[in-house]
């Protein structure tokens, strides 16, 4: 296995949408492609495996497993409306030459496919804050794509000299030269690994990216538990050092 | 050099049954695999070379060497009984592409050879302790192949968001893709390089798999040897922190 | 994207001379390309993408954004003269094989483009200490034209054992193999990621080059800037360690 | 580039006989090599260049360079003499897959010219002492070679579980598979990056394959050198650590 490849069940789509959501930073991206596969019960049709991804089986239920991939899942729209594509996965190939290849392979098959609308998700960091109120940036192929972006809430991305790593970047930037439209969609998030508060934001958008509300249900319930989480975490700490603590009306929940 | 490669004799091979044991975890794959070898007085036939090696020739006796490589060995089976493949090496690839075009090259080697099953020999480590009873865990292509491997005593692993890493669960993978049985067979293993005592364990399920017993020897000299020092680094240092010794019938001779 | 590839508008070029500022020691080759640009209002004629490159999207204004590339600009010469190409981006490649791969495309592009002339700027690492008055050496493909770049002022590079990494020395070497003149200008340089004063002293020699004076505006100021900044730190480190503080007339604003 | 070349001029050579010196432990290779081509006068007649190398050209004297090499001399022998082919160089390959690709061209080129016979040339490690009296060792592709090798004065090497890592190893390993034959030379060593005792024992080895004498002369001088300098480090220690010292007629001046 010298290339990478997609392996897939011939389907006929109606002007389909592609969602990405790999591993990256704060999970954002995996949370709420796992989030919208459950809630749009989209059934997969297509497998993507590279030699550039870790080489790896995941073990699953009873002795099965999989080769780490990507995964295409597809949920149909109603009558007259765009369907949904959700590419999510276990890894992003490991070199700068595996994603070279593999983003720009997602973008060649999503084209052969029909499709001419992309958007990426990512976690945009703003340092080792959790950020409560998190924001949602965005960035796209034209300015067309950035406006209705703002008209959803999201705010574009601006010459801060940062980057985005990897599939949710690279994918954007291989639709353009594919000319296919696209967005990077990035909740803000900070300190944490898996962000299911920045992950609630970013839902929200795609919601209204395909107009139909999407329920919040267990991102809502792993949010709240880490917010408790790290409460107790700012108790503890603030019992373990008195002779640090301030006033209890001054005091931050979050650090 | 530029691709992996195999050399091999042409053999007629009666309906081959191939074990892999690779370095690894525990180096159980390589203990079970030079054990299966002796025992069953296997012969090499083959020889894989790749550029994805390490870039060594190991020195051998009377100013001879090799380059590192895999070695295919073989033991013809009792009339109308299957032949035993053995693959053991001095090495698994460096880099990712190597791993999946070596391991996908292993399995369309043995499918040309007319082989349909392959056990895969590996680690599974729980941890930094000694397991003085390991358990022998297993994953395989289908139901089937778990079910058996569950009726020779072996634990089908479970969705534990554990990955098996290298040749033992990427060639298990290669085989599904190409319509090939195969199970991955994993000796419980913690702390050490060389885990003679799970080697062991694993030996006992590949004898009940071909139906022979296999005589464990040396693998159970190595065994008690390694136990010995185990028993032995444990007084020292009991005697070395006399205020932290425990009554001796507490004491636990494995850490 | 398995390959380094050039997207280009076809331009009719007066014999051009290819200058390439990447970025590098001191950031000297950066500073000097995109300074070189501004003045000679160079234009955008061609990019450069490489799967050797970082993986990345860098944002820009108003949630737009580019893929990491190298890029050519154009200043047409006066009637007569020869067109100025600047070759200035956000990267050198990662690896080696995408470092030989991209320069040597690099020389091929620039002499399809009907080019016989190729300086590259880099900056010369003296050690870990601020100069004041950095000197210019250079090297070339042939002893004229390392006679040229020393009638400008420019001091021969001399066997040390020291080595010009990436592309400044890269693109040098290629030229050689291609037939094309081609020398790298080095500014003597120390401590600083991004050091104006030394990038001011390559701009004198460029401007000799083309015969053409440049205005240092920008990168004077900078310079400006750098120095008042460590002369500042120069000073607070006196008035931290009172002790350590020699005699006003022996202190070096610079260290 | 992206494939390992060489560029040489057309040359007839009479049963050439090629000693490989190129940069390893002790810079034993680099060390014997470059003696051989000065004491045999030797001329440059071939280059290889790699896009596995390092990416840098070397500054040589008066604003020249070189880009990093292998290079072929040649000496030519007395009649009915076999021809002597040194190549030495800048560097090794950085990677797995270079190491194989450059090690096999060196092989097939020399098969190319006619050449049957191959030595190479390292370091044998033995830890961090320095050695006064070393060893020379040897392994090689039949036991005829090795027989040779072994009435010269060199010791075959055993199973000792060690490696021969890069080119000395891997161009033995490649001419076996090319049906050349070949060995390989290896000076013992420690502690030292340049260890000029160890080269000068290899050197007389190589002066009996060749059936000449070769002067030692800078080898010489740097060996006593080194030994002066070791000594000195020695002495120093000593004053400093008084306490520590041994009685004079104890004392090794070898640490």
């Amino acid at each position: 296995m010298r290339e990478t490849k997609i392996y897939y069940k011939k389907t006929k789509l109606n002007d389909p949408i592609l969602f990405v959501g790999l591993p990256g930073i704060g999970s954002i991206g995996s949370l709420v492609a796992e989030h919208l596969k459950k809630e749009l019960k989209a059934k997969k049709f297509a497998t993507l495996y590279s030699p550039y991804f870790p080489y790896q089986i995941i073990m699953l239920k009873k002795g099965s497993f999989r080769l780490v991939s990507n995964r295409f899942y597809l949920s149909k729209g109603a009558k007259g409306k765009s369907d949904i594509v959700i590419l999510l996965g276990d890894a992003q190939p490991l070199s700068p030459e595996g994603q070279y290849e593999v983003n720009e392979k997602i973008v060649e098959f999503f084209k052969h496919l029909g499709g001419r609308r992309i958007y990426t998700i990512g976690g945009y960091s703003m340092g080792a804050q959790y950020v409560k109120e998190p924001r949602v940036f965005g960035l796209g192929t034209d300015a067309s794509t950035v406006g209705q972006m703002k008209k959803l809430g999201v705010t574009p991305t601006e010459a801060t000299g940062m980057s985005v790593l990897g599939s949710a970047g690279m994918i954007v930037a291989f639709s353009k030269k594919h000319k296919i439209e696209a967005a990077c969609i990035m909740g803000e998030t900070g300190m944490l690994d898996v962000d299911a508060n920045s992950a609630k934001a970013v839902i929200r958008v795609v919601g209204k990216v395909i107009g139909r509300e999407i329920k919040l249900g267990s991102i809502e319930k792993l949010s709240g538990e880490t917010e408790r989480m790290l409460k107790e975490l700012d108790d503890t700490k603030m019992m373990s050092f008195p002779s640090e603590s301030k006033p209890k009306e001054d005091t931050s929940y979050i650090r």
